[in-house]
């Protein structure tokens, strides 16, 4: 074996949290597995962390150092992760290890959402590998099978449960009846929130994802501020009792298809699923991703969608298939944003919606509702109809129907004098 | 633009059956989005088919050969497609090919799992790349999330409904309780099943395919007849009664994990699933494989397993990606069998069982029954005897033994004059 077959690939670790520690972990016991299916040895050269001083059980503390810059710059290194989240300092260190000549491998979703463009140009100029897999649904392979094995496809709707915080309590809200508020204790209880929840439950972690979904399905950059988005801060017990009755499950839905104009619609929104759709069963904190594509039909993936060891995985797998490339040369796929497709605007993007309302119990009102249904042209599906005294509870499943008709023709049962307050509506995916 | 960068790369095809023929339109339909994605154009420059003379809507007669050799030899040529299936003359074209310096796709299950090795090293060995999404589960990416994704985990098990087929018979049967030929002919008339269904419902074709994963999940070289294989002509209306009754549903699953000494079982056998195991509600001909790794936890994927359009889909994946290594330099990842695991003899190989018998109903039979499995080693889970007049029937689930403890047991049972003729087995799946 010559010097160069033996010689180890270095690679430079940026931060050292839960996922941190964890691959710093699996380099050394993994060890002699990863330097086989590489063919060379990994060797982690040092560690970034904001913190000296904090008690890193298993870490060599010698391999540590606050000077991230120099630490990802450093000429010799072959291979940089990069854990740290957030746009700065991340974007910086992500571009000064690319100008450096090493591979990069991360798990930053917020930054490749925001400004994705910016590394994906960089890495592709430096002839250097970039891979994210960690970026989107933990340890389930999404973003190798977008990238790599449904690229001779034409991918028409991406839809996935991605954020597990939200899945789980919403999952909670259904099977124990609790509202919003005692579930999200519960999951911050058990970690599965952090103490400021905003991310998760308003939905921008799943927007985020959503973005880099789309912009690997549609082959577009795709940039965070384009997903309509809606958390689950407003999904009461009404709500879930509601999905309930009508053999439904709400779940937090990202949602990336090809509009009729060729558009991409994005959104992330609170949606009725049928129980019989395969995303409806997905449990706890797990992820799902249902793929729809003209010639493989349809695809799902699920697993879980965080932790420290689920997300290693997913970095660990990337590591390993940037490494090869050095060792074996090439590069892996790149940035595909030749079709630059536009964005639905949020009015555009056409749902089926469930809309119910309480109203008047009297003679005519059902007809009132619907015709400003039809002259909206929102035409409905299903009607359903339930006398409370004097009252009645009213509930329309529409087909197909754009999000500013559906508004629009809410905005005028509104001002009926038949219709009471309280008119809540919400997306409905599956039959 | 320099000539090498516009110039096509020249693509050949074997076969030109159901998949064959798909990917022959896909290339022309698609032909400016795959060149878009590569950043060259691909060029069909033949396709071998056996009988020129048959009519095949929307392909080029001019493309026609019937010397498949000499088209799989052509030295201008860059990417071969094997789509024959079988294994001659399929091995000697992919051979020829890789020697000719081409980069083979191929859908070749039988030929993978039966002499896999020769054509992974000769394809190392000629510094070309072979895929073979194809070759398992269809459209279901999971060769490439096994061979990259997951490359830097430690799989301990797969478990998967490989065969659409089969899983239509069974769903058949569980649902509408028709019996085996029933829903097999069915099959066939839905063009779901082949005339001579031997290799699906024998589970010849299940067990290629876990020879295939086997090989990927645990870094050995795993063939066809290492894999212990029941397939599902056995099963009785009876059978699936018994499974319904039980909370259960019965799949035919491959499955291959580690034995504690750290060699590998592998098994295709009709399996009873409790219905909250992710694989029970896989309907009809689809497919899904279930996944636990030391890190990332537990995974499922589910598509359609078969068809035209689906495995398409696959091929053009693994085309695409192979053509994409030859423009941007570099080669896919090679066969992985560093860790020459050994194989687990059948009768070594532990799983949960059903046991169902008819006894006498009478005082002490019980105690003798399960006296018997004891004294093989065998624990018991759950018993559940149901009076039948002066017989009962008596239904057993153990805890993981090993088959041949079962068997042993089972005919000690045989030759108890308590128990009657009919003892049943079948494995366990899931709580």
């Amino acid at each position: 074996m010559t010097r160069s077959e033996s010689a180890p690939l270095k690679v430079a670790l940026l931060g050292c949290g839960v996922v941190g520690s964890q691959v710093a972990r699996q380099l050394i016991e993994q060890a002699e597995d990863l330097r086989a299916r590489i063919g060379r040895p990994l060797e982690l050269v040092g560690i970034a962390v904001r913190r000296l001083e904090i008690e890193r059980p298993g870490i060599d503390r010698a391999l540590l150092t606050d000077d991230a810059f120099a630490l990802a710059s450093r000429p010799d290194v072959d291979l940089v992760i990069e854990l740290l989240g957030g746009i700065e300092p991340a974007r910086s260190l992500i571009l000064a290890a690319i100008a450096a000549g090493s591979s990069v491998i991360t798990a930053n979703k917020a930054l490749l959402a925001e400004d994705g463009a910016t590394i994906y140009s960089a890495a592709e100029d430096a002839g250097v590998d970039l891979y994210y897999e960690a970026a989107v649904a933990g340890a389930i392979p999404i973003v190798r099978p977008l990238r790599e094995s449904l690229v001779g496809d034409e991918v028409t709707a991406v839809v996935g449960i991605v954020n597990g915080t939200t899945n789980f309590i919403l999952d909670q809200m259904h099977t124990e009846g609790t509202d919003f508020s005692t579930a999200l204790v519960q999951a911050q209880q058990l970690g599965l929130a952090e103490a400021d929840p905003t991310a998760d439950v308003e939905g921008f972690d799943a927007a985020s994802k959503a973005a880099i979904l789309a912009s690997l399905a549609f082959h577009t950059r795709v940039r965070l501020s384009d997903v309509d988005r809606e958390g689950i801060t407003g999904v009461t017990a009404a709500d879930i009792a509601a999905a309930k009755e009508r053999g439904c499950v709400i779940k937090l839905l990202a949602r990336c298809s090809l509009s009729a104009d060729g558009s991409i619609a994005l959104g992330v929104h609170p949606t009725m699923v049928a129980k019989a759709h395969p995303l409806a069963s997905i449990p706890g904190a797990y992820n799902a991703i249902f793929i729809e594509s003209r010639n493989a039909g349809q695809l799902m993936f699920m697993g879980p969608g965080a932790g420290g060891s689920p997300t290693a995985s997913a970095v660990l797998g990337d590591l390993v298939t940037a490494a090869r490339n050095r060792v074996r040369g090439g590069l892996g796929p790149g940035e595909s944003h030749y079709s630059e497709r536009g964005i639905t605007p949020a009015g555009e993007i056409s749902s089926r919606y469930y809309v119910s309302m309480t109203v008047h119990d009297e003679p005519g009102v059902l007809a009132a509702v619907a015709t400003s249904f039809a002259e909206h042209g929102v035409s409905l599906q299903a009607v359903r109809q339930e006398s409370q005294g004097a009252e009645a509870r009213l509930g329309v499943t529409t087909h197909l129907a754009k999000h500013h008709q559906v508004i629009e023709a809410i905005a005028e049962l509104d001002r009926m004098p038949e219709v009471h307050a309280g008119i809540s509506l919400m997306r409905v995916e599956g039959a």
